[in-house]
């Protein structure tokens, strides 16, 4: 059977893990900006573009306030650039370590692992828990891409 | 036929077409900078680094005002951080599309659909464009990136 | 033969450079907001989030002070911003090329000529040199995934 055939196929179990969490994962890069949007127009604040701060049939009472920086607005953002950090190194480290056959136990366990832990370091970023927990999940995410990558390079070495 | 044979060939038409869309946000995603370093150069500012502010041949004149943000630059980099929030995810879950072998039409749909939504939204944003207009283009981008993720998702699960 | 079982086959030379020069770069992702967690700690500041200056174990003694911008700590988030707006774009962009079957000596030499680049820019900006020498090895670079990008390109229109 040629090798990336069924690499690449949904019957390869660590591919259909790849998707499943790889698809998740899109999900929140794509989803998180939506919360920034809520919470723009939650407060109808924080915008960032000064023509945003122009009249317009959903800003009808327009205020040069608006634009200032808003914490409750700031926090969805800084959320989302923490994914942009991690999720799309994370993508592509999940389809390299597919393509190097891995062992699908520890493959499967990174992929998940991975999904968990910027689970937990999400709730703990948007409830704002101190520091050290939010950086314990953030740790836990980290480690599991470096050790995908790990196994990629050992193999690829 | 092995299935990932055919579907990563150019000779897939689904293939074809991410490949073509792929290419387009990537080149977006790089030339985007590049607009970022012609409005630099152009006002000579809107620097961010303290070490841009001393002399170069580039910057034969250098004053400390040029590292104050500046709206003209500022714009092409909140273009670029839009970039960064959505096009990486959506060359990847364009990928996963391609590999879960969707319906042609709609994926390439999906597809052509986002980048015309981007295209949209970047004129939009750069000709500073009441934000409901911006931000209908950029709606229609986020949801074409999700409903791909649910077209592999609906496959996977 | 099959295309792309070879093509995605660790036996593909050029998947075997892309393989490799994309799990460093990812490690470069992974590992640029490592130095900045260095940093915040080594200077006890430089944190975004209010509750980073609220008390626990890794912070015995916070100061509301810690939250300020501190330019040691800016300079590595500066160094991972620029790692966004191109890595995750040279990641795709290499495994494209790889699908089209290029000159294999062409491909590599612009992988390892993105890698060299990159480490170069690296330490042009983290030992603050002149905007020149920063800018040049930048402009490579994003030259070398452009010039990938044209290749894919090439082949698919």
């Amino acid at each position: 059977m040629p090798v990336d055939v069924a690499l690449l196929s949904l019957d390869n179990p660590v591919f259909h893990t790849y998707v499943l969490t790889a698809s998740l994962m899109i999900l929140k890069l794509m989803l998180q900006p939506w919360m920034t949007v809520y919470r723009m127009l939650h407060i109808k604040g924080g915008f960032r573009s000064p023509e945003d701060a122009r009249r317009s049939p959903m800003n009808p009472q327009p205020d040069a306030s608006q634009l200032e920086a808003n914490e409750y607005v700031e926090r969805s953002r800084r959320i989302n650039l923490n994914d942009l950090e991690s999720i799309p190194a994370f993508l592509v480290a999940g389809l390299l370590l597919v393509l190097v056959e891995p062992s699908p136990l520890l493959a499967q366990g990174l992929m998940w692992g991975y999904v968990v832990a910027r689970a937990a370091h999400f709730l703990a970023y948007i409830t704002a828990q101190i520091h050290d927990i939010r950086a314990t999940f953030w740790t836990l995410s980290s480690l599991a891409v470096i050790a995908m990558i790990v196994c990629v390079l050992l193999r690829v070495l």
